[in-house]
């Protein structure tokens, strides 16, 4: 019997890395992923897709894992371009955004006119030396630059190799202007919380499977959720020696995490 | 009678901001410049200039300054790749170079095959998102990973506005690959100890004349030199205020610092 798997009533999953491994073409789903999910659909356990994909709308995000065959929905998603939005609204902020193309459609309804904040997310070839400039002569140019990130990873996986994720840049960013980025996604604390208040499950009931030992798993222990590591995605072995974080278990993937959890049931 | 000037026998004078505001054209000398170089050497103060540009060989760079009217040579000039490239010798390592293309003939002596090491400088557009992320896989495919940097800044000036620096993208495969740079530039120690010894001066009979307050003067009084600022190059105002350093004094460019130093003699 596993302890970890025990009086679990919702899950949040990580999606990149935990249900498929993503690439210039799309992606490839990881081998009993697309199951994993239908079984635990069926099992009645709430679930949430908990993301810091900042690379495309949540619209194209669930159509590109619809089409892989994941059973999943646009309303069913967690992701930080939302959750920024939100932020920017209730401080009146103006962003200049140094966002991935395809995640602009999210920041449609906020103004940007004469900005007085910078937003980054994972731009991935918007990261040229042109924006990144033009970024940080935005923030510098400001009383007191505010920085706004979704996310803080240092990299991911993607089918030809690791690429430098948001959080590197952003501490870019933070040296060059002498301030201390603001998180919106994983592993802010606040993030987590709107996935709980959305499933309607309290943290002591959930469970956390991600493959970043930090976002994912950090994080969501820091909220008092349970949180597994998958050996999949960007997991390292080395992940397992983490100075700060310890995984309350390991699992090779999401079909194993799934196969024992809906063993407790 | 400013006590700054009293008993110098030696000179160590940035060049970027405070000889010349550099460009996409070359950069404009800063006025009174030219001629307080020439003035510095006629009173038989020893000088050095120590300068952390990396985006051209000495030569170039000593070819640009003397297109401007500097009288300047290339025995005269302390710079991060030649301190790079004798750390690389020392220890053996093979660099995976991200520098500007102009300064990769620094480097023609070393051996690059099968890296290493990562030796990061302001490599300006070659600060691509391909070439950023090769750097990174280069790194985190060591088991102990080695990032040296041909300095530390935050951003400098151009005639075109304000540019993000070699320490902003140390910071980001600092933070992806947790790691800690070695900084072989200013405001590194053993610099401004082989740029005095280079003059034959001690650091008590030395002065340092810079517009960065943490790479120039910060460095140099860490070494027991006396450091001035000047109000030209990327100087802000908000610079007097610094939590940490305190220049000995302020001068609102190179030509009034000559003029009071020369007046001691």
């Amino acid at each position: 019997m596993a302890a970890w798997a025990r009086a679990v009533r919702g899950l949040l999953l990580d999606v990149s890395g935990v249900l498929y491994d993503s690439g210039g073409d799309g992606g490839v789903p990881i081998a009993g992923s697309v199951e994993a999910v239908r079984r635990i659909k069926a099992s009645g356990l709430k679930l949430r897709f908990c993301t810091n994909e900042t690379q495309a709308t949540r619209e194209k995000f669930v159509k590109k894992l619809q089409g892989m065959g994941f059973d999943i929905s646009v309303a069913e998603v967690t992701a930080p371009a939302p959750a920024a939005c939100r932020v920017l609204k209730e401080r009146s902020l103006r962003p200049h955004l140094l966002v991935h193309n395809d995640l602009v459609p999210e920041f449609a309804g906020i103004d940007k006119a004469n900005p007085n904040c910078v937003v980054i997310g994972d731009a991935a070839e918007n990261f040229t030396y042109a924006n990144l400039n033009e970024a940080f002569r935005v923030l510098i140019g400001m009383e007191k630059p505010v920085l706004i990130s979704l996310g803080r990873g240092r990299y991911y996986k993607e089918t030809d190799g690791l690429k430098l994720d948001v959080g590197a840049y952003m501490k870019a960013l933070e040296y060059a202007c002498d301030v201390q980025a603001e998180v919106v996604g994983k592993p802010a604390k606040a993030f987590f919380e709107s996935a709980l208040a959305e499933m309607g499950v309290p943290p002591q009931e959930a469970i956390m499977i991600g493959d970043d030992i930090v976002n994912d798993v950090g994080g969501a222990q820091g909220c008092g959720m349970r949180a597994l590591q998958v050996r999949t995605g960007k997991y390292r072995p080395c992940d397992e020696n983490h100075p700060h974080v310890k995984p309350d278990a390991y699992v090779n993937n999401l079909a194993e995490a799934v196969d024992i959890l809906l063993q407790q049931l």
